[in-house]
């Protein structure tokens, strides 16, 4: 196998978790990085994952971390981006690359753009990937391959600068797509918001069942539940942070699957087996499709 | 390996789908059953269960297929246990155990009893198992592996044949406990109705979105869709006549998930980070006690 030059000389990852870590692992394994160095708040976790192997480097300080990079990836919950990218920006090199991995992209937008220092390029980008667990320790190289990562340059964007981040995150073994932050925050609040809304809720309810209820919740949990408990799984931070900065756009499906659930609601209440054998024949269509899309 | 002897000498299975043939093939593969019968109104599908392996004998009408066996298992959505019941109990011979893998348990007694001819035990049956996909192509002899099977024995039921039940599906390698119809449907109407009921619901509200829509949404299903539309892509026959016939108990559970759910929606609005942290890091937990009941 001819091996290409990599995308990427020199990375930075400031935040080094589940996501950040699997980035720095498949960056490294296809060659998309040459080097990755690593900044964390927390200095345990980024402890950690240089002891994994995760990282090339530990950096003292964010702007350590940042100075000579040709590329900063900002993974951490999106509330944080803005003051993130407000310490980050300054200490760049001009002409780097400067992006994120956030579920939202409107708001990352909105808090990242007016700190941007002249020369630094912003495009943020979501790649739709990941897993309940979160830490170093769980982050893999193979995490991105054959899933989609969706770029939202702000208007004006150095073509180039897209280009190069559209070729960093294909050679991680992604699909790439372009759209613009407001379109990717409707179709995310559908694909991937509401799902987990959900699911922190049902389960939520059922830790408000009596406790003797628990276990047996537990126990049958293959009929079903074990779906919903995986994704309400997730981390708190993160999550709260996509409801707080996509709230439009989550409770306007919210609203439209409130009204779905209570016609459905009826159908039951009032035994309309027609009605409800339609619904289910349909959606089965949806999962079909899924399946070709492979995303399954 | 030490054999052990079959648990049922003839089993008798009507309606070879995805449970009815997993449990063939568990039974044959396990050694639980001497020999396999089946039969299904459906002549294709008998065919190709047949032709399958999955299944030893397949007999010309559900009478041939019940007389001589020592156990019947009704492997048919839970609106239909009443009707095969009528039609298989006079044809079963004195001692043999009729049971069946209903969702539902309430109703299936309700049904089944009044039609049951002396001598017969009626032993009701739940596997929690399964998958979305359904027919005896995707049956598997493991599906039943570590999985839990809950029976319902009605008041009085014949301990001998509680017991042979039970012993019939640890053999399959399900481990087995016993409640009341009432208490299994309450408990399964969380764990497993109005998780698929949520799922259906969701799913269809993609699909009503604008036909542009929809190949962006299975694009991007990775994010938690996927785990939705798995539900939704069940059996719809199945499923229709589960929310009938346990319509109590799951508009009860879909009451108190749709409060959670506009208690949630409301901290959205408002913005109240505190609250949204404080439930996400309390439905951790219940991911953690499934992984520990080996269920997830």
């Amino acid at each position: 196998m001819v091996k290409n030059p990599p995308v990427i000389n020199r990375l930075a990852i400031l935040g080094i978790g589940l996501i950040g870590s699997s980035v720095s692992r498949a960056a490294r394994q296809y060659g998309a990085a040459a080097r990755v160095v690593a900044y964390d708040t927390d200095g345990d976790r980024l402890a950690r994952a240089l002891a994994l192997g995760a990282i090339d480097d530990a950096a003292a300080s964010l702007e350590d971390a940042v100075t000579d990079a040709d590329m900063v990836v900002m993974c951490a919950p999106v509330g944080a981006m803005g003051a993130i990218a407000r310490q980050a920006a300054p200490a760049m090199r001009a002409g780097a690359i400067l992006s994120d991995v956030g579920s939202t992209k409107t708001s990352v937008v909105a808090d990242v753009l007016p700190v941007l220092h002249q020369g630094v390029h912003f495009i943020p980008a979501h790649p739709v990937a990941g897993t309940e667990k979160s830490g170093p320790e769980n982050g893999f190289a193979t995490l991105f391959d054959g899933r989609w990562c969706i770029l939202t340059p702000p208007e004006g964007a150095d073509t180039a600068a897209v280009d190069l981040c559209a070729a960093f995150w294909r050679a991680l073994g992604s699909n790439v797509d372009v759209m613009t932050p407001e379109h990717h925050d409707t179709v995310l609040a559908i694909t991937s918001h509401l799902p987990h809304l959900i699911s922190y809720t049902i389960v939520g309810t059922v830790m408000d069942l009596e406790e003797h209820h628990h276990w047996e919740v537990f126990k049958y949990a293959a009929g079903g539940f074990r779906d919903f408990s995986r994704l309400a799984g997730s981390d708190p931070v993160m999550w709260r942070d996509v409801f707080l900065n996509n709230r439009d756009a989550v409770l306007e499906m919210l609203g439209r699957f409130t009204e779905d659930l209570q016609a459905l609601q009826r159908a039951i209440r009032w035994g309309d087996a027609e009605k409800l054998e339609a619904l289910f024949t349909r959606t089965r269509d949806a999962r079909r499709q899924i399946i070709e899309a492979r995303q399954a």
